[in-house]
Protein backbone atom coordinates (compact mmCIF):
# COMPACT_ATOMS: atom_id res chain seq x y z
CA UNK A 1 0.00 0.00 0.00
CA UNK A 2 1.90 3.19 -1.10
CA UNK A 3 0.47 6.76 -0.79
CA UNK A 4 -0.77 8.77 -3.47
CA UNK A 5 1.24 11.96 -4.33
CA UNK A 6 -1.88 13.48 -3.62
CA UNK A 7 -1.59 11.90 0.02
CA UNK A 8 1.68 12.59 0.42
CA UNK A 9 0.99 16.35 0.08
CA UNK A 10 -1.97 16.11 2.46
CA UNK A 11 -0.20 14.79 5.06
CA UNK A 12 2.90 17.09 4.83
CA UNK A 13 -0.04 20.01 4.56
CA UNK A 14 -2.17 18.85 7.58
CA UNK A 15 -0.27 16.23 9.56
CA UNK A 16 -2.57 13.44 9.50
CA UNK A 17 -4.52 11.21 7.02
CA UNK A 18 -7.89 9.30 7.29
CA UNK A 19 -8.88 6.10 5.74
CA UNK A 20 -12.38 5.36 6.37
CA UNK A 21 -13.43 1.47 6.78
CA UNK A 22 -9.92 0.51 6.21
CA UNK A 23 -10.11 -3.17 7.86
CA UNK A 24 -13.57 -5.14 7.16
CA UNK A 25 -15.83 -5.92 10.22
CA UNK A 26 -14.73 -9.34 10.01
CA UNK A 27 -11.05 -8.42 10.37
CA UNK A 28 -12.19 -5.91 13.42
CA UNK A 29 -14.23 -8.44 15.42
CA UNK A 30 -11.19 -10.74 15.28
CA UNK A 31 -9.15 -7.60 17.31
CA UNK A 32 -11.95 -6.83 19.01
CA UNK A 33 -13.21 -10.01 20.46
CA UNK A 34 -10.02 -10.47 22.12
CA UNK A 35 -10.59 -7.07 24.19
CA UNK A 36 -12.26 -7.82 26.96
CA UNK A 37 -10.11 -10.40 28.05
CA UNK A 38 -7.19 -8.25 28.12
CA UNK A 39 -8.64 -5.34 29.78
CA UNK A 40 -9.68 -7.73 32.82
CA UNK A 41 -6.00 -8.86 32.84
CA UNK A 42 -4.59 -7.29 36.96
CA UNK A 43 -1.26 -5.92 35.11
CA UNK A 44 0.43 -2.87 35.63
CA UNK A 45 0.53 -2.75 31.69
CA UNK A 46 -3.62 -2.26 32.15
CA UNK A 47 -3.33 1.94 33.13
CA UNK A 48 -7.28 2.04 34.65
CA UNK A 49 -9.10 5.49 34.55
CA UNK A 50 -8.58 7.80 37.54
CA UNK A 51 -12.21 6.90 38.65
CA UNK A 52 -13.70 3.70 38.21
CA UNK A 53 -12.02 0.43 37.18
CA UNK A 54 -12.07 1.11 33.06
CA UNK A 55 -8.82 0.18 31.18
CA UNK A 56 -7.49 3.87 30.01
CA UNK A 57 -4.82 2.37 28.30
CA UNK A 58 -3.03 -1.31 27.42
CA UNK A 59 0.35 -1.68 27.02
CA UNK A 60 2.03 -3.95 24.72
CA UNK A 61 -0.58 -6.42 23.68
CA UNK A 62 1.49 -7.32 20.62
CA UNK A 63 3.63 -9.42 22.76
CA UNK A 64 1.45 -11.72 24.70
CA UNK A 65 -1.72 -11.38 22.19
CA UNK A 66 -1.71 -13.28 18.55
CA UNK A 67 -4.79 -11.12 17.18
CA UNK A 68 -2.76 -7.95 18.70
CA UNK A 69 0.82 -9.07 17.42
CA UNK A 70 -0.45 -9.99 13.99
CA UNK A 71 -1.81 -6.41 13.31
CA UNK A 72 1.67 -5.04 14.71
CA UNK A 73 3.09 -6.76 11.88
CA UNK A 74 0.08 -5.57 9.00
CA UNK A 75 1.17 -4.07 5.93
CA UNK A 76 -1.94 -1.61 5.85
CA UNK A 77 -0.81 -0.03 9.08
CA UNK A 78 3.13 -0.35 8.45
CA UNK A 79 3.83 -0.22 4.84
CA UNK A 80 2.08 3.47 4.59
CA UNK A 81 4.71 4.64 7.29
CA UNK A 82 7.58 3.26 5.88
CA UNK A 83 6.57 4.96 2.21
CA UNK A 84 6.40 8.47 4.31
CA UNK A 85 9.70 7.79 6.25
CA UNK A 86 11.76 5.79 3.65
CA UNK A 87 13.12 3.60 6.01
CA UNK A 88 12.74 0.55 7.88
CA UNK A 89 10.52 0.89 11.72
CA UNK A 90 10.01 -0.53 15.18
CA UNK A 91 7.83 -0.84 17.08
CA UNK A 92 8.41 2.17 19.69
CA UNK A 93 4.96 1.84 21.82
CA UNK A 94 1.52 0.14 21.22
CA UNK A 95 -1.81 0.57 22.91
CA UNK A 96 -5.36 -0.37 22.97
CA UNK A 97 -6.80 2.80 24.30
CA UNK A 98 -10.13 1.98 26.14
CA UNK A 99 -12.13 5.46 26.06
CA UNK A 100 -15.02 3.15 27.70
CA UNK A 101 -18.82 4.21 27.28
CA UNK A 102 -19.65 6.95 30.26
CA UNK A 103 -15.95 5.96 31.99
CA UNK A 104 -13.43 7.42 29.63
CA UNK A 105 -11.36 10.39 30.44
CA UNK A 106 -9.79 13.18 28.73
CA UNK A 107 -6.88 13.48 26.90
CA UNK A 108 -5.04 16.68 27.46
CA UNK A 109 -4.08 18.79 24.43
CA UNK A 110 -0.58 16.95 23.26
CA UNK A 111 2.29 15.63 21.02
CA UNK A 112 3.30 12.59 21.33
CA UNK A 113 6.55 13.24 20.19
CA UNK A 114 6.84 15.83 23.49
CA UNK A 115 6.58 12.38 25.63
CA UNK A 116 9.13 10.49 23.61
CA UNK A 117 11.90 13.42 23.54
CA UNK A 118 11.54 14.47 27.31
CA UNK A 119 11.10 10.58 28.53
CA UNK A 120 12.84 8.58 26.18
CA UNK A 121 15.36 10.43 24.17
CA UNK A 122 14.09 9.73 20.80
CA UNK A 123 16.56 12.09 18.88
CA UNK A 124 14.18 13.30 16.69
CA UNK A 125 10.50 13.40 15.49
CA UNK A 126 11.00 10.93 12.77
CA UNK A 127 8.09 8.62 14.29
CA UNK A 128 4.33 8.25 13.63
CA UNK A 129 0.98 6.96 14.97
CA UNK A 130 -1.10 4.71 13.22
CA UNK A 131 -4.55 4.11 14.88
CA UNK A 132 -7.52 1.68 14.28
CA UNK A 133 -10.93 2.43 15.33
CA UNK A 134 -11.76 -1.09 16.87
CA UNK A 135 -15.91 1.18 17.31
CA UNK A 136 -17.66 3.35 15.42
CA UNK A 137 -16.40 6.59 16.41
CA UNK A 138 -19.14 9.64 16.15
CA UNK A 139 -19.12 12.98 17.67
CA UNK A 140 -20.61 11.76 20.83
CA UNK A 141 -17.77 9.19 22.07
CA UNK A 142 -14.84 11.40 22.82
CA UNK A 143 -13.03 11.08 18.81
CA UNK A 144 -9.19 12.30 18.91
CA UNK A 145 -9.77 15.87 17.86
CA UNK A 146 -6.54 17.31 15.83
CA UNK A 147 -5.45 20.63 15.22
CA UNK A 148 -4.67 20.57 11.25
CA UNK A 149 -0.79 22.03 10.22
CA UNK A 150 0.22 21.54 14.04
CA UNK A 151 2.92 19.34 13.25
CA UNK A 152 5.06 22.11 11.59
CA UNK A 153 5.31 23.69 14.70
CA UNK A 154 8.06 21.01 15.53
CA UNK A 155 8.56 20.34 19.25
CA UNK A 156 6.37 22.29 21.59
CA UNK A 157 7.23 23.32 24.90
CA UNK A 158 5.32 21.54 27.54
CA UNK A 159 4.68 20.35 31.06
CA UNK A 160 4.31 17.09 32.72
CA UNK A 161 0.88 16.80 33.61
CA UNK A 162 0.76 14.13 36.71
CA UNK A 163 -2.28 15.37 37.85
CA UNK A 164 -5.52 15.64 35.48
CA UNK A 165 -5.72 12.16 34.57
CA UNK A 166 -4.46 8.60 35.84
CA UNK A 167 -1.52 8.84 33.00
CA UNK A 168 1.14 11.10 33.13
CA UNK A 169 1.49 13.03 30.03
CA UNK A 170 3.40 16.43 28.44
CA UNK A 171 0.72 18.53 27.78
CA UNK A 172 1.00 22.51 26.06
CA UNK A 173 -0.20 25.62 27.42
CA UNK A 174 -3.57 27.20 26.94
CA UNK A 175 -2.34 30.08 24.95
CA UNK A 176 -0.32 28.26 22.82
CA UNK A 177 -3.30 25.70 21.86
CA UNK A 178 -5.46 28.69 21.09
CA UNK A 179 -2.59 29.87 18.77
CA UNK A 180 -2.06 27.22 16.88
CA UNK A 181 -6.28 26.65 16.36
CA UNK A 182 -6.37 30.30 15.22
CA UNK A 183 -3.55 29.51 13.00
CA UNK A 184 -5.80 26.49 11.10
CA UNK A 185 -9.12 28.84 10.81
CA UNK A 186 -10.41 28.83 14.02
CA UNK A 187 -13.74 28.05 14.92
CA UNK A 188 -14.02 27.08 11.33
CA UNK A 189 -11.41 24.40 10.75
CA UNK A 190 -8.92 24.89 13.30
CA UNK A 191 -10.35 21.71 14.83
CA UNK A 192 -10.88 18.44 12.83
CA UNK A 193 -11.74 15.09 14.24
CA UNK A 194 -12.16 12.26 11.84
CA UNK A 195 -14.90 10.08 12.79
CA UNK A 196 -16.47 7.06 10.78
CA UNK A 197 -16.81 3.05 11.31
CA UNK A 198 -14.77 0.42 12.97
CA UNK A 199 -11.95 -0.07 10.92
CA UNK A 200 -10.97 3.15 9.86
CA UNK A 201 -7.40 4.10 9.90
CA UNK A 202 -5.62 7.07 10.80
CA UNK A 203 -1.91 8.26 10.67
CA UNK A 204 -0.83 10.95 12.42
CA UNK A 205 2.81 12.72 12.79
CA UNK A 206 4.10 12.19 16.12
CA UNK A 207 4.10 16.06 16.10
CA UNK A 208 0.87 16.88 14.87
CA UNK A 209 -0.68 18.16 17.98
CA UNK A 210 -4.24 16.42 19.62
CA UNK A 211 -6.87 15.78 22.85
CA UNK A 212 -10.11 13.92 22.83
CA UNK A 213 -12.58 14.95 25.03
CA UNK A 214 -14.77 12.47 27.86
CA UNK A 215 -16.96 10.22 26.48
CA UNK A 216 -20.21 10.47 28.06
CA UNK A 217 -22.23 8.30 25.69
CA UNK A 218 -23.20 4.51 26.22
CA UNK A 219 -20.50 3.58 23.52
CA UNK A 220 -16.65 2.58 24.01
CA UNK A 221 -14.29 4.13 21.38
CA UNK A 222 -11.78 1.45 21.97
CA UNK A 223 -8.47 2.26 19.03
CA UNK A 224 -5.15 0.66 18.82
CA UNK A 225 -2.56 2.98 18.59
CA UNK A 226 0.90 1.60 16.75
CA UNK A 227 3.83 4.33 17.33
CA UNK A 228 6.46 3.68 14.59
CA UNK A 229 9.87 4.85 14.71
CA UNK A 230 12.36 5.13 12.37
CA UNK A 231 15.16 2.58 13.23
CA UNK A 232 18.08 4.74 13.24
CA UNK A 233 15.88 7.11 15.20
CA UNK A 234 15.79 4.63 18.23
CA UNK A 235 15.23 5.64 21.82
CA UNK A 236 18.50 6.84 23.71
CA UNK A 237 17.27 6.31 27.08
CA UNK A 238 14.80 3.83 29.01
CA UNK A 239 13.49 5.74 31.61
CA UNK A 240 10.29 4.24 31.00
CA UNK A 241 9.54 0.58 31.35
CA UNK A 242 9.38 -1.48 28.67
CA UNK A 243 6.25 -2.54 28.33
CA UNK A 244 5.71 0.90 27.68
CA UNK A 245 8.61 2.43 25.54
CA UNK A 246 9.98 -0.98 23.42
CA UNK A 247 13.74 -1.59 23.93
CA UNK A 248 13.96 -3.90 20.99
CA UNK A 249 14.84 -2.00 17.67
CA UNK A 250 14.09 -4.64 15.12
CA UNK A 251 13.28 -3.73 12.05
CA UNK A 252 9.20 -4.81 12.18
CA UNK A 253 8.96 -7.38 8.93
CA UNK A 254 5.07 -7.29 7.36
CA UNK A 255 2.93 -10.43 7.43
CA UNK A 256 0.57 -10.98 4.02
CA UNK A 257 -2.09 -8.46 3.96
CA UNK A 258 -4.80 -11.50 4.63
CA UNK A 259 -3.04 -11.85 8.35
CA UNK A 260 -6.30 -11.12 10.29
CA UNK A 261 -8.48 -13.74 8.98
CA UNK A 262 -6.26 -16.36 8.54
CA UNK A 263 -3.58 -18.61 10.45
CA UNK A 264 0.20 -17.07 10.83
CA UNK A 265 2.56 -17.64 13.19
CA UNK A 266 4.14 -15.19 14.98
CA UNK A 267 5.99 -14.87 18.24
CA UNK A 268 4.96 -13.68 21.36
CA UNK A 269 7.54 -13.60 23.75
CA UNK A 270 5.37 -12.21 26.69
CA UNK A 271 2.86 -14.62 26.63
CA UNK A 272 3.85 -16.20 29.44
CA UNK A 273 4.35 -13.25 31.52
CA UNK A 274 6.14 -9.98 31.24
CA UNK A 275 9.71 -10.57 32.30
CA UNK A 276 11.03 -8.73 35.21
CA UNK A 277 13.40 -7.03 32.86
CA UNK A 278 10.00 -5.09 31.57
CA UNK A 279 10.21 -3.80 34.57
CA UNK A 280 13.73 -1.96 34.78
CA UNK A 281 14.84 1.41 33.90
CA UNK A 282 17.98 2.61 33.22
CA UNK A 283 20.45 3.56 36.39
CA UNK A 284 19.27 7.07 37.80
CA UNK A 285 22.15 8.97 36.56
CA UNK A 286 21.49 8.32 33.26
CA UNK A 287 18.15 9.82 33.99
CA UNK A 288 19.15 13.14 34.50
CA UNK B 1 -44.32 34.23 18.17
CA UNK B 2 -46.78 31.23 18.01
CA UNK B 3 -45.69 27.52 17.75
CA UNK B 4 -46.82 25.89 13.94
CA UNK B 5 -48.96 22.14 14.49
CA UNK B 6 -45.65 20.93 12.93
CA UNK B 7 -43.72 22.43 15.75
CA UNK B 8 -45.91 21.14 17.99
CA UNK B 9 -45.93 17.42 17.27
CA UNK B 10 -42.23 17.98 16.85
CA UNK B 11 -42.17 19.00 20.57
CA UNK B 12 -44.47 16.16 21.74
CA UNK B 13 -42.55 13.76 20.04
CA UNK B 14 -38.59 14.66 20.50
CA UNK B 15 -38.97 16.79 23.84
CA UNK B 16 -36.99 19.87 22.36
CA UNK B 17 -37.43 22.52 19.28
CA UNK B 18 -34.48 24.20 17.97
CA UNK B 19 -34.48 27.80 16.44
CA UNK B 20 -30.92 28.83 14.53
CA UNK B 21 -30.21 32.16 14.81
CA UNK B 22 -33.39 33.53 16.44
CA UNK B 23 -31.69 36.53 17.64
CA UNK B 24 -29.32 38.51 15.61
CA UNK B 25 -25.57 39.19 16.08
CA UNK B 26 -26.02 42.61 17.98
CA UNK B 27 -28.84 41.41 19.93
CA UNK B 28 -26.27 38.73 21.00
CA UNK B 29 -23.71 41.39 21.21
CA UNK B 30 -25.83 43.65 23.63
CA UNK B 31 -25.65 40.62 25.95
CA UNK B 32 -22.24 38.59 25.69
CA UNK B 33 -20.76 42.08 26.33
CA UNK B 34 -22.09 42.05 29.99
CA UNK B 35 -21.10 39.07 30.90
CA UNK B 36 -17.20 39.14 31.99
CA UNK B 37 -18.47 42.19 34.00
CA UNK B 38 -20.68 40.03 35.96
CA UNK B 39 -18.49 36.70 35.93
CA UNK B 40 -15.77 38.68 37.68
CA UNK B 41 -17.81 39.65 40.93
CA UNK B 42 -17.08 37.49 43.80
CA UNK B 43 -20.60 36.50 44.30
CA UNK B 44 -21.81 33.03 46.04
CA UNK B 45 -24.34 33.73 42.51
CA UNK B 46 -21.46 33.11 40.65
CA UNK B 47 -20.46 29.22 41.19
CA UNK B 48 -16.81 28.28 39.93
CA UNK B 49 -15.56 25.21 37.98
CA UNK B 50 -13.97 22.79 40.65
CA UNK B 51 -10.59 23.43 38.71
CA UNK B 52 -9.40 26.74 37.90
CA UNK B 53 -11.46 30.11 38.36
CA UNK B 54 -13.42 29.81 35.16
CA UNK B 55 -17.53 30.68 36.10
CA UNK B 56 -19.43 27.29 35.56
CA UNK B 57 -22.85 28.92 36.25
CA UNK B 58 -23.95 32.58 37.23
CA UNK B 59 -27.67 32.54 38.56
CA UNK B 60 -30.18 35.23 38.41
CA UNK B 61 -29.11 37.79 36.13
CA UNK B 62 -32.07 39.54 35.90
CA UNK B 63 -32.79 40.73 38.75
CA UNK B 64 -29.00 42.75 38.61
CA UNK B 65 -28.21 43.20 35.12
CA UNK B 66 -30.53 45.29 32.64
CA UNK B 67 -29.49 43.48 29.43
CA UNK B 68 -30.73 40.01 31.21
CA UNK B 69 -33.61 41.10 32.91
CA UNK B 70 -34.57 42.36 29.54
CA UNK B 71 -34.12 39.02 27.88
CA UNK B 72 -36.05 37.30 30.99
CA UNK B 73 -39.35 38.81 29.44
CA UNK B 74 -38.74 38.67 25.30
CA UNK B 75 -41.23 37.23 23.82
CA UNK B 76 -39.05 35.24 21.24
CA UNK B 77 -37.94 33.10 24.41
CA UNK B 78 -41.62 33.31 26.53
CA UNK B 79 -44.46 33.13 24.18
CA UNK B 80 -43.32 29.92 22.30
CA UNK B 81 -43.61 28.31 26.09
CA UNK B 82 -46.86 29.98 27.08
CA UNK B 83 -47.88 28.65 24.02
CA UNK B 84 -47.21 25.33 24.74
CA UNK B 85 -48.36 25.77 28.45
CA UNK B 86 -51.24 26.82 27.88
CA UNK B 87 -50.63 29.24 31.22
CA UNK B 88 -48.91 32.35 32.66
CA UNK B 89 -45.60 31.46 33.60
CA UNK B 90 -42.77 32.87 36.36
CA UNK B 91 -39.08 32.58 35.94
CA UNK B 92 -38.04 29.48 38.47
CA UNK B 93 -34.31 29.64 37.50
CA UNK B 94 -32.24 32.26 35.26
CA UNK B 95 -28.77 31.25 34.72
CA UNK B 96 -25.71 31.97 31.84
CA UNK B 97 -23.80 28.80 32.18
CA UNK B 98 -19.87 29.43 31.27
CA UNK B 99 -18.34 26.40 29.86
CA UNK B 100 -15.61 28.50 29.05
CA UNK B 101 -12.57 27.99 26.64
CA UNK B 102 -10.52 24.99 28.22
CA UNK B 103 -11.90 25.12 31.61
CA UNK B 104 -15.88 24.19 31.10
CA UNK B 105 -16.59 20.98 32.85
CA UNK B 106 -18.97 18.11 32.32
CA UNK B 107 -22.51 18.32 32.90
CA UNK B 108 -23.69 14.50 33.77
CA UNK B 109 -26.60 13.14 32.13
CA UNK B 110 -29.57 14.50 34.14
CA UNK B 111 -33.29 15.85 34.00
CA UNK B 112 -33.82 19.14 34.95
CA UNK B 113 -36.78 18.68 36.53
CA UNK B 114 -35.29 15.86 38.57
CA UNK B 115 -33.88 18.39 40.97
CA UNK B 116 -36.86 20.71 40.75
CA UNK B 117 -39.00 17.73 42.28
CA UNK B 118 -36.27 16.71 44.64
CA UNK B 119 -35.09 19.91 45.81
CA UNK B 120 -37.96 22.28 45.03
CA UNK B 121 -41.34 20.36 45.05
CA UNK B 122 -42.57 21.82 41.59
CA UNK B 123 -45.83 19.73 42.15
CA UNK B 124 -45.38 18.51 37.91
CA UNK B 125 -43.44 18.89 34.98
CA UNK B 126 -45.11 21.73 33.88
CA UNK B 127 -41.98 23.87 33.60
CA UNK B 128 -39.74 24.43 30.76
CA UNK B 129 -36.09 24.93 29.84
CA UNK B 130 -35.25 27.86 26.80
CA UNK B 131 -31.61 27.96 25.92
CA UNK B 132 -30.02 31.31 23.63
CA UNK B 133 -26.21 30.63 22.65
CA UNK B 134 -24.49 33.71 23.59
CA UNK B 135 -21.71 31.86 21.37
CA UNK B 136 -21.17 29.95 18.39
CA UNK B 137 -21.52 26.18 19.31
CA UNK B 138 -19.82 23.19 17.68
CA UNK B 139 -19.18 19.64 18.34
CA UNK B 140 -15.46 21.03 20.08
CA UNK B 141 -16.76 23.09 22.61
CA UNK B 142 -19.31 21.30 24.78
CA UNK B 143 -22.48 21.56 22.88
CA UNK B 144 -26.04 20.09 24.79
CA UNK B 145 -26.43 16.75 24.37
CA UNK B 146 -29.66 15.22 23.97
CA UNK B 147 -31.85 11.83 24.11
CA UNK B 148 -34.68 12.77 22.05
CA UNK B 149 -38.24 11.49 23.57
CA UNK B 150 -36.16 10.97 27.15
CA UNK B 151 -39.03 13.13 28.58
CA UNK B 152 -41.75 10.42 27.76
CA UNK B 153 -40.04 8.50 30.34
CA UNK B 154 -41.76 11.09 33.05
CA UNK B 155 -39.59 11.65 36.45
CA UNK B 156 -36.51 9.59 36.27
CA UNK B 157 -34.81 7.78 39.79
CA UNK B 158 -31.89 10.06 40.30
CA UNK B 159 -29.26 10.24 42.62
CA UNK B 160 -27.55 13.16 44.16
CA UNK B 161 -23.85 13.50 42.77
CA UNK B 162 -22.20 16.25 45.05
CA UNK B 163 -18.53 14.97 43.78
CA UNK B 164 -17.94 14.75 39.91
CA UNK B 165 -18.23 18.99 39.64
CA UNK B 166 -18.61 21.98 41.33
CA UNK B 167 -21.94 22.19 41.25
CA UNK B 168 -24.92 19.38 43.07
CA UNK B 169 -26.81 17.61 40.63
CA UNK B 170 -29.44 14.28 40.50
CA UNK B 171 -28.23 12.46 37.80
CA UNK B 172 -29.12 9.38 36.39
CA UNK B 173 -27.88 5.57 36.30
CA UNK B 174 -26.29 4.57 33.49
CA UNK B 175 -27.61 1.48 32.65
CA UNK B 176 -31.00 3.67 32.46
CA UNK B 177 -29.36 6.02 30.17
CA UNK B 178 -27.66 3.43 27.75
CA UNK B 179 -31.57 1.96 27.67
CA UNK B 180 -32.86 5.66 27.16
CA UNK B 181 -30.13 6.01 23.75
CA UNK B 182 -30.99 2.61 22.50
CA UNK B 183 -34.82 3.19 22.61
CA UNK B 184 -34.00 6.26 20.85
CA UNK B 185 -31.90 4.77 17.96
CA UNK B 186 -28.73 3.50 19.55
CA UNK B 187 -25.13 5.13 17.86
CA UNK B 188 -27.21 6.37 14.89
CA UNK B 189 -29.86 8.96 16.23
CA UNK B 190 -29.85 7.90 20.36
CA UNK B 191 -28.09 10.96 20.88
CA UNK B 192 -28.71 14.52 19.12
CA UNK B 193 -26.94 18.32 19.54
CA UNK B 194 -28.38 21.24 18.35
CA UNK B 195 -25.52 23.13 16.81
CA UNK B 196 -25.30 26.74 15.43
CA UNK B 197 -24.22 30.48 15.79
CA UNK B 198 -24.69 32.29 18.40
CA UNK B 199 -27.94 33.29 18.99
CA UNK B 200 -29.71 30.48 18.13
CA UNK B 201 -32.55 28.98 20.70
CA UNK B 202 -34.13 25.84 22.02
CA UNK B 203 -37.09 24.92 24.13
CA UNK B 204 -36.58 21.71 25.70
CA UNK B 205 -38.61 20.05 28.10
CA UNK B 206 -38.23 20.17 31.55
CA UNK B 207 -38.16 16.01 31.86
CA UNK B 208 -35.68 15.60 28.34
CA UNK B 209 -31.93 13.46 29.68
CA UNK B 210 -29.45 15.98 28.79
CA UNK B 211 -25.85 16.12 29.25
CA UNK B 212 -22.84 18.07 27.86
CA UNK B 213 -19.02 17.31 28.12
CA UNK B 214 -16.65 19.35 28.62
CA UNK B 215 -15.27 22.09 26.90
CA UNK B 216 -11.23 21.65 25.41
CA UNK B 217 -11.38 24.13 22.77
CA UNK B 218 -10.59 28.23 22.57
CA UNK B 219 -13.79 29.06 22.14
CA UNK B 220 -16.25 29.60 25.04
CA UNK B 221 -19.60 27.99 25.34
CA UNK B 222 -21.94 30.55 26.89
CA UNK B 223 -25.45 30.02 26.91
CA UNK B 224 -28.88 31.37 29.53
CA UNK B 225 -30.92 29.32 30.24
CA UNK B 226 -34.47 30.36 31.33
CA UNK B 227 -36.42 28.02 33.33
CA UNK B 228 -39.69 28.91 33.24
CA UNK B 229 -42.62 27.08 35.04
CA UNK B 230 -46.22 27.65 35.11
CA UNK B 231 -47.70 29.83 37.63
CA UNK B 232 -50.04 27.17 39.52
CA UNK B 233 -47.44 24.65 39.11
CA UNK B 234 -44.89 26.98 41.57
CA UNK B 235 -42.30 25.15 44.05
CA UNK B 236 -43.40 23.97 47.23
CA UNK B 237 -40.49 24.21 49.26
CA UNK B 238 -37.25 26.75 49.42
CA UNK B 239 -34.60 24.10 50.27
CA UNK B 240 -32.23 25.80 47.80
CA UNK B 241 -31.50 29.56 48.42
CA UNK B 242 -33.63 32.29 46.53
CA UNK B 243 -30.93 33.24 44.19
CA UNK B 244 -30.83 28.89 42.70
CA UNK B 245 -34.35 28.12 42.74
CA UNK B 246 -36.66 31.49 42.84
CA UNK B 247 -39.71 32.25 45.21
CA UNK B 248 -41.59 35.23 43.50
CA UNK B 249 -44.45 33.60 41.60
CA UNK B 250 -45.56 36.96 39.41
CA UNK B 251 -46.59 36.28 35.65
CA UNK B 252 -43.82 37.28 33.12
CA UNK B 253 -44.98 40.20 31.78
CA UNK B 254 -43.07 40.33 27.84
CA UNK B 255 -41.68 43.38 26.54
CA UNK B 256 -41.80 44.86 22.77
CA UNK B 257 -39.87 42.41 20.47
CA UNK B 258 -37.36 45.09 20.02
CA UNK B 259 -36.51 45.52 24.17
CA UNK B 260 -32.54 44.28 23.29
CA UNK B 261 -31.95 47.53 21.20
CA UNK B 262 -34.27 50.04 22.07
CA UNK B 263 -34.38 50.97 25.24
CA UNK B 264 -37.31 50.01 28.05
CA UNK B 265 -37.63 50.61 31.81
CA UNK B 266 -37.32 47.41 33.60
CA UNK B 267 -37.10 46.89 37.43
CA UNK B 268 -33.49 45.43 38.74
CA UNK B 269 -35.14 44.49 42.51
CA UNK B 270 -31.50 43.34 43.48
CA UNK B 271 -29.30 45.85 41.92
CA UNK B 272 -27.75 46.98 44.45
CA UNK B 273 -26.57 43.48 46.18
CA UNK B 274 -28.62 40.33 46.65
CA UNK B 275 -30.98 40.72 49.86
CA UNK B 276 -30.44 38.73 53.06
CA UNK B 277 -33.67 36.63 52.42
CA UNK B 278 -32.27 35.63 49.51
CA UNK B 279 -29.64 33.38 51.40
CA UNK B 280 -32.04 31.78 53.69
CA UNK B 281 -34.01 28.33 53.04
CA UNK B 282 -37.24 26.76 54.89
CA UNK B 283 -36.89 25.82 58.54
CA UNK B 284 -35.12 22.58 58.66
CA UNK B 285 -38.76 20.46 59.95
CA UNK B 286 -39.93 21.50 56.44
CA UNK B 287 -37.15 20.18 54.60
CA UNK B 288 -37.36 16.44 55.39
Amino acid sequence: MNLTLEQRNRFEKEGYLFFPSLFSQEEVQYLVATVPELYERREEYNYREKKGDAVRTNFAAHLYSKPFAKLARHPRMIKPVEDLLQENLYMHQFKINGKMAFEGDVWQWHQDYGTWFNDDLMPTARAMNVAVFLDEVTEFNGPLLFIPGSHKKGVIKAKHDLTTTSYPLWTIDNNLIKQLIDRAGGIKSGIVSPKGPAGSMIIFHSCLVHASSNNLSPFNRISVYLSLCAVTNHIRRFKRKEYIAHRDFTPIKCLPDDCLTKEYEVDLPWSNGVPNSAYETSPKELLK
